[in-house]
């Protein structure tokens, strides 16, 4: 994970706290949790972002400034949106909202893969939890060649409860699991709807996998037992967008 | 490109010539032209198999024996296939025969990754080039999850020939082109088949966008040009999968 967007020492990891900017994880060197490094890991908490405490070496070396005073943040290399501004935007357009959730995508390059399909699929928006997530680092950006600049995401400290937040607001959840009922193409993709995938090891998690209202599968004819999380994901927005044209054009869809 | 297979200096790579093993290409350093390396690049020559003239510095930083005497052979990590065979045994499956070209994939994670997708779609084999495309590499069996194995990968001197001798096979070849006519989902895919995709930079070659009976295309809704090659690919060979399915159901395709 490559992500040259870090900020090194007290003062600036703090200046950056305050001001409120999106900040991925905090590095802490083991054994400097205290002064300005236990108020920053106080407002990191407060914030839920996430703190790794590693060996003091290790910041060594991830260092440019060789000043960090023990602590590292890596901040996003672009700006987040806000589920509301996203619901907005998509209920003030013609065609129905769709997003999508993503559960645990921690390979940069899936995750800017399928910000390159979601542009272009016409999704409305992109969902990723903040924990054993990857973020938008420049990997990301780099891979979703551009997509990062078009297609909001939104980054929440609870999958699961925005998935309640977008029930109440009309959406059917559909996930994407091996043992789903249907193939994907005998779901109605048509609607509200948000589309949940995993990662490519786990899956979606089993909370997550609860609060769906359809699990559907991608058949599958060969001897590999998945695919690329990336591949699933864009599979699965091109059935939506291909049920949404033919039905828009009163085709069977 | 990693590819751990490499076979050096002349007498190993004069019996590789002449054991008929399936060799990628070869390197050949500037100004050892003579002798058995002439040779080798007359066999070279007459087999079709690409040589490269580089400074003799290049070799040295790719040998492993450091004995190379100025030439090097890169040989595929997996055996390729015969057309024929996938032909006949295509025939006797139940289902329309399904295959798939690719014009000039040359990133290794985009051929794994397509094979990948290729044996969960049911795919009966893919065609690639000898020229200017990745082959059956270390890193594209890795990428392929294992997919490498099971789809049978057939590489032939001259797309262009193949797609005729499909035709007079009977089959349908389906180009993936910005520029084609039908979105790809409003095309009949459920027949004895060949999609051609080519590459993200260039798309498809002329010839071979000439040769096929239809050019589709996949819908762009967003700001970002294209699709990642193994993206469109899979799209494709899954809307193929679809429609099968479908119909053989007797549903409306």
């Amino acid at each position: 994970m490559l992500d040259q967007n870090k900020i090194e020492g007290r003062n600036p990891v703090l200046e950056a706290l305050k001001a409120g900017r999106e900040i991925d994880k905090i590095l802490v060197a083991k054994g400097s949790e205290k002064g300005s490094i236990q108020k920053i890991i106080g407002i990191a908490k407060e914030k839920k972002i996430p703190i790794q405490y590693v060996e003091r070496q290790k910041i060594d070396q991830l260092s440019e400034s060789h000043a960090h005073q023990g602590v590292m943040a890596f901040v996003a290399a672009y700006q987040y949106a806000e589920l509301e501004e996203i619901l907005q935007r998509a209920e003030q357009k013609k065609d129905a909202p769709f997003l999508l959730l993503l559960d645990g995508i921690t390979d940069p390059h899936n995750l800017g893969s399928i910000l390159r399909t979601a542009d272009a699929a016409g999704v409305d928006g992109v969902i990723i939890p903040k924990r054993n997530a990857v973020g938008l680092t420049a990997t990301v950006a780099k891979t979703s060649a551009g997509a990062v600049e078009y297609v909001p995401v939104v980054k929440v400290p609870n999958l699961s409860q925005n998935i309640d937040k977008l029930k109440r607001n009309g959406f059917w959840i559909i996930g994407a699991d091996m043992d789903g009922e249907k193939d994907y193409y005998d779901e109605e993709l048509t609607g509200k709807i948000a589309l949940v995938v995993g990662s490519e090891g786990s899956g979606i998690g089993r909370l997550i996998k609860e609060k769906c209202d359809f699990l559907v599968r991608i058949p599958m004819k060969g001897k590999v037992g998945s695919l690329n999380a990336s591949v699933a994901a864009s599979i699965l927005m091109y059935e939506a967008v291909r049920q949404r044209e033919q039905k828009g054009r009163g085709d069977s869809p």
